[in-house]
């Protein structure tokens, strides 16, 4: 495995692949999740570049840039183990040099949810995967479902400006007790962590009364809420059902893919967790839909 | 010559090009200051493309998007004589399909001069030069010193966003009375014409003064503006001396490279005039500093 700690080190470490290249850009502190994304990867190119960079941009001024979790060496373990073939580590200088002033904006689908609390993250978020496709020129980009705006932000941009790079979607990864993975959950207490789990199962309660033929949006979202309620230590900050292309709020029953996203604060942490509906639509597959315009 | 009226048709030529590929982005209404691009475009390149393409987003809601001057055949015929391997010529919704809302911004470059006035117009520039670069994937682009913001708008996008692309600048073609060619010129009556000379007079007297030594900013604006004033005819918008790299207005004596813009309302357009001072820099090499980080 090569680690290319500057742009030409990685500019000539990419001239030298001559196969189809999968990428997967992460901001390290890697767990499971990322590893299926880097298992797709391996599965259908012919090599696979990680890329770590705990990107500044896309934090705000009152969030966790710099207590956000770091590990290059256990990362580096990891994804050595997994077989990528190169892991480009840049330091915010390279990416960000004096001077620089360019961000590639996408509006409406960044506006609502995450966007709406978290101004300028979403800019943040194209603006570097932007810079990281034109310098590792992948085939296919990989993302996790569980950052579910930040897929349709990106496949929406790729769309919108005719990025030659396809976006890859793997379903979420969970512990056994169903809560999705993130570098965040390391900011748990035990207690809070066992509390954590009512995250996905409220989604679970949403999928089965949809199963039993519940559309109406208002209702659903009652159901998450009140399943999220039964959890003291989470205090819930949204519950959302969207039009899964769009991330248009829905007013009114549809049987279109929507996407229930939902984030409560336990302890520490914001936690995030989302799911399709209908429920058939969380694989590779049917996460297809996310961003994608008509 | 290959006419591409789709992305697909122009993709599905564009996969056909094997070696180095040249391109001019247009506006159409050409004039031999593309032609000079496509020259420079086919001398050092294996295959060039032309796009023409009115760009409604670059345009203001009071600017002259539908009387903006046009005539395929015309273009057509020129860019067949001179050589051109493909032309690009997509219409509006395929460049803009409904929900598109995805837009590069470049900062403090773009913020002066014509961004000034013309608010949002960059904005749109860098946004469908996106756009044509990922779907022309060129080595190189040409691009006239004549829109002199524009080239430093795109050199510091493309810097920024780590774009594989190398921006070219190829001096300002002139009319023989020194009339800096443009599509706009249409617009003017015979004797609006001829008081248009005054625009390079005037550059051509701050130029002189720089050659003997004159360095201070307000000075040499100055002879700009009083050589504009001696033309009745002629309504002075702005005189610029500004840093080449970073187009901030200049107000100390400097001998770096230097921009020296003019725009001057004659009749019904308003036309736009420029040169480098050092008056030397007024070259394919010299012109490689506009908008260059350092």
């Amino acid at each position: 495995m090569r680690i290319a700690e500057s742009i030409p080190a990685l500019k000539s470490a990419r001239a030298g692949f001559t196969g189809s290249v999968g990428f997967v850009p992460t901001m390290g502190a890697l767990h499971a999740g990322h590893l299926s994304l880097v298992a797709a990867s391996k599965a259908e190119n012919d090599h696979t570049i990680v890329s770590i960079f705990v990107n500044p941009a896309q934090f705000g001024p009152n969030e966790d840039l710099s207590a956000y979790p770091r590990d290059l060496p256990g990362d580096l373990a990891l994804l050595r183990k997994a077989g990528v073939d190169l892991v480009f580590t840049p330091d915010e200088a390279m990416i960000y040099p004096t001077g620089f002033q360019t961000y590639v904006t996408v509006e409406q689908v960044s506006h609502g949810l995450e966007g709406a609390r978290r101004p300028g993250h979403f800019r943040g978020v194209a603006t570097v995967v932007t810079k990281l496709f034109n310098l590792v020129r992948p085939r296919i980009a990989y993302f996790g479902q569980k950052d579910a705006q930040q897929v349709a932000v990106i496949r929406r941009m790729t769309y919108d400006l005719d990025s030659p790079v396809e976006i890859a979607v793997c379903p979420t990864i969970r512990e056994p007790d169903g809560l999705a993975l993130s570098s965040r959950n390391a900011y748990l207490t035990p207690e809070q962590r066992q509390a954590a789990s009512v995250l996905k199962h409220s989604l679970d309660a949403a999928a089965q009364a949809y199963d039993k033929g519940e559309r109406d949006p208002d209702r659903l979202r009652a159901v998450v809420q009140t399943a999220l309620e039964a959890e003291p230590l989470a205090a819930v900050d949204y519950v959302s059902l969207a039009d899964a292309r769009t991330l248009q709020e829905l007013h009114q029953p549809t049987e279109a893919p929507a996407l229930l996203s939902i984030v409560a604060q336990i302890g520490r942490p914001r936690l995030l967790d989302n799911c399709l509906l209908p429920p058939a639509f969380n694989t590779r597959q049917g996460l297809a839909v996310l961003g994608t315009p008509r």
